[in-house]
């Protein structure tokens, strides 16, 4: 090893998500030696890429922290990664074949809640693209929510923009109340009334999602469907957190994009219940490598 | 020629459709002598197998009126096709070296309302997969909502389903009210919970539709999310009608699967204005073509 002043077990988190990989290097006392970047790791839709950028962000913290790319195999890896709840994705990473020491995968759920209360209870609420609420008490987990766009994800980014598209196309036709978000709307995608329906058509969650930063906008300056939609998205997560709170997490943090910009909407008894995120996702599979790491190597699969 | 018998010229109506196509032909007296079917035209999705199927169900419908297929290139034909609008489809069918003696094409929209009055004006919504409304008064055409799933066609099979399905998701999750609904849509499809979301994530318009009917079967025996539904869509259909009638269409019909059993739910003074729809959209296509071909031959590019 060239690198004998280095407190090994190295810990390296990753949270492995649809748009880009962060990682985060830290010693065994926790203390955090550098940060990574790279791209998607969506290993349900495309597995070697995902593998690749792990790795490559894996590599950049290491880079980061002033250390070789020879490390990676003395690294204690923790992943966070979506769709791990599937059977083929998580066949696919127990039999991967990783350069690391060793590797232990976890949901995105499960780290951002790792991060977000510094151990392995808690609850969290993501609104960002998607929405979803999670819980884990006494090793037990519970997802509530979630389920994907249009069918679910009520109160995110991408429900908010269907509803505001809906909206103004009725208001096109004459059919509903007009709104401040038309003009907003079809100056951000360049197009009105039936050609609006036509581009928005095949849009995905992302898409939809682009407009809810107009939405809170508009709802500040007391424009009616804005705030009908933001009222109708905020009573499904106060119900979402009363939820999550019966089941005596301890904390709940609300993560995401739009956690801050809803949190005003939210029932004020929710919101005194609500605690301050301590870490990041990354820094939640970083803990999970830990804590893993520090369990007796039998009975633990995942350690192989 | 081998049927001198025939009152030549012969008028044949197609109403081409995404999963068939319909056909009906009559003699220049108007009298019907016979009908035909055939599978799909999506003229947008599979031009050439909308084109074969349009000649197959032409040739059926000469069959079924004891006539040779040899008669096809007197067929004065008149065709209804969603997506001629498309400036794409629109030059692919003028462009089709057909063996009719003449090809006149309209929307899908234009033939219902030729069919369910029996004449070039009027006004026709439709509630079936999809909802779209049609007014055609002083040859000036208007089309209100469809904009197609998610997005808009409120009120339709597709629309009532996702409704539907989000609410049983929510009910699953104990965040919204339970509903009779719940155990229909789930032994529908066979699955509950958050494999519900996943087997209805990619569902198409049509695999939506298929729980409109528990719908009004639900709604008839009390269930407030059902009622909630259709008063919701009968409140859309309703504004859609009152909207057409302002152009003063002479007659407004209601077609489609969905548009007896909506028809209770609609308001009093919409119901007493609409109309008995006097045929179908394949005679409305045999109406366009006799009405094309009494048109002065120059100044119509359509019947080269």
């Amino acid at each position: 090893m060239s690198n004998k002043s280095v407190n090994a077990p190295l810990f390296l988190g990753v949270d492995g998500g649809g748009t880009k990989c962060r990682a985060c290097l830290s010693d065994a006392r926790g203390t955090r030696l550098g940060v990574g970047n790279s791209g998607p790791a969506n290993a349900n839709q495309a597995l070697q890429q995902a593998k690749d950028n792990i790795v490559l962000a894996a590599k950049d913290a290491l880079k980061d922290a002033g250390l070789p790319p020879s490390l990676l195999g003395e690294l204690v890896v923790g992943l966070g990664l979506a769709g791990v709840n599937l059977p083929s994705v998580h066949r696919a990473m127990t039999e991967w074949e990783h350069p690391f020491a060793s590797l232990h995968v976890a949901t995105d759920l499960h780290i951002a809640c790792l991060g977000a209360h510094g151990r392995d209870e808690g609850a969290v609420i993501i609104i960002g693209t998607g929405s979803c609420g999670y819980a884990r008490v006494d090793g037990q987990e519970v997802m509530l929510g979630g389920h994907g766009f249009p069918l679910g994800d009520k109160a995110s980014g991408a429900w908010m923009g269907l509803e505001v598209v809906k909206a103004v196309l009725l208001a096109h036709d004459g059919l509903g109340p007009d709104t401040a978000l038309r003009p907003a709307v079809e100056a951000a995608v360049q197009v009105n009334g039936v050609a609006l329906a036509e581009k928005m058509a095949k849009g995905s969650p992302r898409d939809y999602a682009q407009f809810a930063p107009m939405i809170f906008t508009a709802a500040d300056q007391g424009d009616a469907l804005a705030r009908r939609i933001l009222i109708e998205g905020a009573e499904y997560i106060s119900a979402l957190a009363r939820k999550l709170l019966e089941r005596k997490p301890g904390r709940l943090s609300i993560l995401g994009g739009a956690a801050e910009p809803m949190r005003p909407w939210l029932d004020a008894d929710v919101v005194a219940q609500l605690s301050v995120p301590e870490g990041t996702p990354e820094e939640g599979a970083a803990l999970l490598a830990r804590l893993n790491s520090e369990l007796p190597k039998t009975g633990d699969p995942a350690a192989g």
